[in-house]
């Protein structure tokens, strides 16, 4: 299939918005907060927060032949202190009529590029197990599944948990 | 105990690499690559890869009543595309000897409120399964382990695989 990936510019806010809800389940979609506005805000600012590749394919219906964007990447650095910048994939999605095409393929690769030539020694992200075809995809490229091979867990504290916790900070 | 809690500055980097050192695995040891160097220049720039935190108490031995550091949490923050800005922990690392006494605590509970001040709607980070002592404890504080409520698997690419990833990427 004829596609390009990019990287997103803040125009594309608001199809990105549009394909992060599409990628919510139905019933977790009050959980869904952002805007469009606040990927603007965050994203294409002096030190963002994330950065973004889009992929885009030919719109058939528009007779000046545009692009309409059917997938993305979002993704950010992080830091270990055995191998120092890593970067993390946060979502990677393309929209259901356009899997199988190799979309996705292309967005992980161009991350993983983009990774290298900023000195990134991983390429990490999460994968729910029950989503098998997405497991079987990465670990077909070369992803070793760290929680299935040295038994890593996932920890999260938001809400009441975190602001407790805030607030037994010891005093400066 | 009387220990005080305080960000990390670049000349604590030296402490810190051999605390990082203290808390490999003695068989894992050659996988941990990062000099001092390398965190004064990642960690203290003008756009640092990560933050940190140091844990001190009262050098008994020294007349001058200096500190001496004796854990420590290193951090970054990461993007939620549903919550926006999050914070997650690397590290957090006590020496043995100064367990139980609340410095942990104190360190994730300082990263909490960092976080906070930031906006941060989360505080993330992994522990091994068979750390049921660090496990037990972020449950108890109210972390919820979303690798066993959701089944969240954590996926890397690295060396060959992530070079291989890389190579295959589309040609803009």
């Amino acid at each position: 299939m004829n596609f390009r990936i990019r990287a997103a510019q803040r125009e594309d806010c608001r199809d990105i918005s549009r394909m992060i809800m599409l990628a919510v389940f139905e019933k977790m979609a009050e959980q869904a907060t952002l805007s469009h506005e606040d990927l603007e805000r965050d994203g294409f600012c002096t030190n963002p927060l994330f950065e973004c590749l889009v992929a885009e394919v030919p719109e058939e219906d528009d007779p000046k032949v545009g692009y309409k964007l059917v997938g993305y990447a979002l993704y950010f650095y992080t830091y270990s202190t055995w191998k120092g910048r890593c970067v993390y994939v946060e979502d990677l999605y393309v929209m259901p009529e356009f899997r199988g095409k190799g979309i996705g393929k292309g967005l992980i690769s161009k991350v993983a590029q983009v990774g290298k030539e900023r000195l990134c020694a991983r390429l990490q992200l999460s994968v729910l197990d029950w989503n098998t075809s997405s497991l079987n995809f990465y670990v077909a490229k070369g992803a070793q599944d760290l929680t299935a091979a040295e038994g890593w867990h996932f920890l999260r504290f938001d809400g009441g948990a975190l602001d407790k916790l805030a607030n037994e900070a010891p005093k400066d």
